[in-house]
């Protein structure tokens, strides 16, 4: 499983300065990162909580993420890898989970996501999650949950009925702890996701009353303006398992393929006939990447009046997007044939967030008063 | 919160044996324990989970454990303080939860529990026992939950209706969590909490069966063959609330104060009255705990014929029960004194605790091929 191709369009140009840059290696040459920025940027206080599922039936999470190389220059920014929070709806499948941790931060850190400004970590190598979690369920009833619109429409579309596992019923408890523990200020959600937050923040009231002082602090949910990308066929909403993606991974051959197979204007049978540019997803994606905007303008134009034929349109776009995803994809590969570089990386981050998330733990705990060992 | 007396009951012989032993200091001659024994007692593979909350809502579970003596003695024995699960009904108070933490551990530590053979260990020092208790709740269905006759009792008990907290509809599944995570076999409860340990083992099929393999160990319900010691009201259940108990604690005027308001007969006015036996407080106690059982006998036979006053039986079960209760309410005093001793011996139980409890969470997620970053 991949990021898919909506990950990149708001990244375009921030993406194309940092490759540049090469702050990501895109070699053999064995370049290590080095982390010493990345615990503590003092000029960035506000902290943002990234997370992205690591199971394929919620690819949408990830590719609606709009702004993480933007956020990572601006906000001391937590990527989560939410591995343990997939296996609400796969615990039937953890294979699946597992394979996708690694494909998820390769695809994020083939973007340009940069550890030493952006903490990534794994989510079930932070027990102090687990461990917040299961306080915080004393302090949210069933009924509440219940009431949860993200979770009622989540339950409808699985068909779970009453069969909902448990621990899907609890995971808006689990996005609680997840936010909470890094102090995040700010997390980015898409726009059916608020009510998670709503929750998260109900949570912070309820304890931070308890003790009598502001210990959590409440977040605020960042929601893309833009709205996604197309699906290649014109549907709404990319789907992996509906074939009408382009994947980060994406191959020269399997861009033209996409390309080719591009929902244009079913009209629009011959170049000489006037085309339609709305909803002609051909143009939607060049709106969305192709940085000349008078050529666009003027293709749209000579579409609508006739005599520009679909696969000069097409064309265009096909090499707009192999430009693109060349570096992405190859830096994809450069993690995929180091693999300890793409764990070390993990490991390094999650030593940092293990000891944000710890400090969170013992904090909440000493201040509502509950029994410390140590 | 102290235990009850009814704790003791079938300790009783052992008890003094293990007095006269003196394992468990009761001076203040800076007597340290030892934990070299602890870790690991080959001979006694068959291990056992006794659990005991530190919420004053439920005594009983705590009065209600019959052989924690006699079971260190054939059993690997873990006695794990379950600060956290108390939160579940007690969120809105923990500084009682807390307090109850210590009390209780000098509680056991009174009655004879030896360090060097049960390991002493506090939930919430156990992050194992949460990140189980998470994963185990993508495999059991909320409905599931709902159907647990203990919950259902409690939700009935409690006055939760639909108001009721998620972590107490949750807490079968950390209950399952602390079981398999120490691999109890054994695991002594009330009659009323079986339905808790046939969850767990549900839990435990479930992932072995997916697994394909035995990793988790399905568990026994040792469920106490005599039934409990009444109040000394004469009401079926002891109650600090309602104030019809003997705690460990006492001291010799509250023993007194407590066995002068003894539920007897009623009828019984006078010494020379016939008097009956049958639910008389006072000679269901004696039948606990005197151990001169001819004595016993002859006295209950002078009670019905009439000729023996309810003083002349008090005063012989009040000698009785100073006699049991000094040497604990000295050891209690001792660790009152010396809370880092306690604590010394709660922080080396739950290092233990915590390997244990670590290796079969790796354990599992390995065997469920779950992500793991080291």
């Amino acid at each position: 499983m991949a990021l898919l191709l909506g990950a990149a369009r708001r990244h375009y140009s921030l993406f194309n300065r940092r490759c540049r840059r090469g702050t990501v290696g895109t070699s053999d040459s064995g370049t290590r990162y080095s982390f010493a920025a990345a615990p503590n940027r003092r000029n960035r206080h506000e902290r943002l909580c990234r997370k992205t599922y690591c199971s394929d039936r919620r690819p949408y999470d990830r590719a609606a993420s709009p702004r993480p190389l933007r956020c990572q220059e601006t906000h001391r920014q937590f990527l989560l890898l939410a591995d343990a929070q997939a296996l609400t709806d796969n615990a039937h499948d953890p294979e699946k989970v597992r394979r996708n941790v690694l494909e998820v931060a390769s695809d994020y850190l083939a973007v340009g996501i940069d550890p030493e400004k952006t903490t990534i970590c794994v989510q079930s190598a932070l027990p102090a999650l687990a461990e917040l979690t299961m306080l915080y369920l004393n302090f949210v009833t069933v009924a509440r949950l219940e009431r949860n619109p993200t979770i009622k429409d989540e339950i409808r579309a699985r068909g779970f009925g009453r069969d909902i596992p448990a621990g899907f019923l609890c995971y808006p408890v689990a996005q609680a702890a997840d936010i909470t523990a890094f102090k995040a200020t700010v997390v980015p959600v898409g726009e059916d996701q608020a009510p998670l937050i709503e929750q998260t923040n109900e949570i912070v009231r309820r304890i931070n009353n308890q003790i009598g002082r502001k210990v959590l602090v409440e977040a605020e949910a960042m929601i893309p303006r833009v709205g996604r990308l197309p699906g290649i066929d014109g549907k709404a909403k990319m789907s992996k398992s509906q074939g009408n993606v382009i994947l980060l991974s994406a191959s020269s051959d399997e861009i033209r393929q996409a390309v080719l197979q591009m929902y244009t204007d079913p009209n629009h049978l011959r170049a000489s006939d006037p085309g339609t540019v709305e909803g002609n997803v051909a143009f939607t994606y060049l709106d969305a990447f192709d940085e000349d905007r008078a050529a666009v303008t003027e293709l749209k134009a000579r579409y609508r009046r006739g005599g520009l034929g679909d696969m000069a349109v097409k064309r265009r776009l096909e090499a707009i997007l192999k430009d693109l995803l060349a570096p992405i994809r190859e830096r994809r590969a450069f993690f995929a044939r180091n693999p300890e570089d793409l764990l070390d990386i993990l490991r390094e981050g999650s030593r940092t967030a293990r000891a944000v998330t710890e400090a969170t733990l013992k904090e909440v705990r000493a201040a509502l008063g509950l029994f410390q060992l140590e």
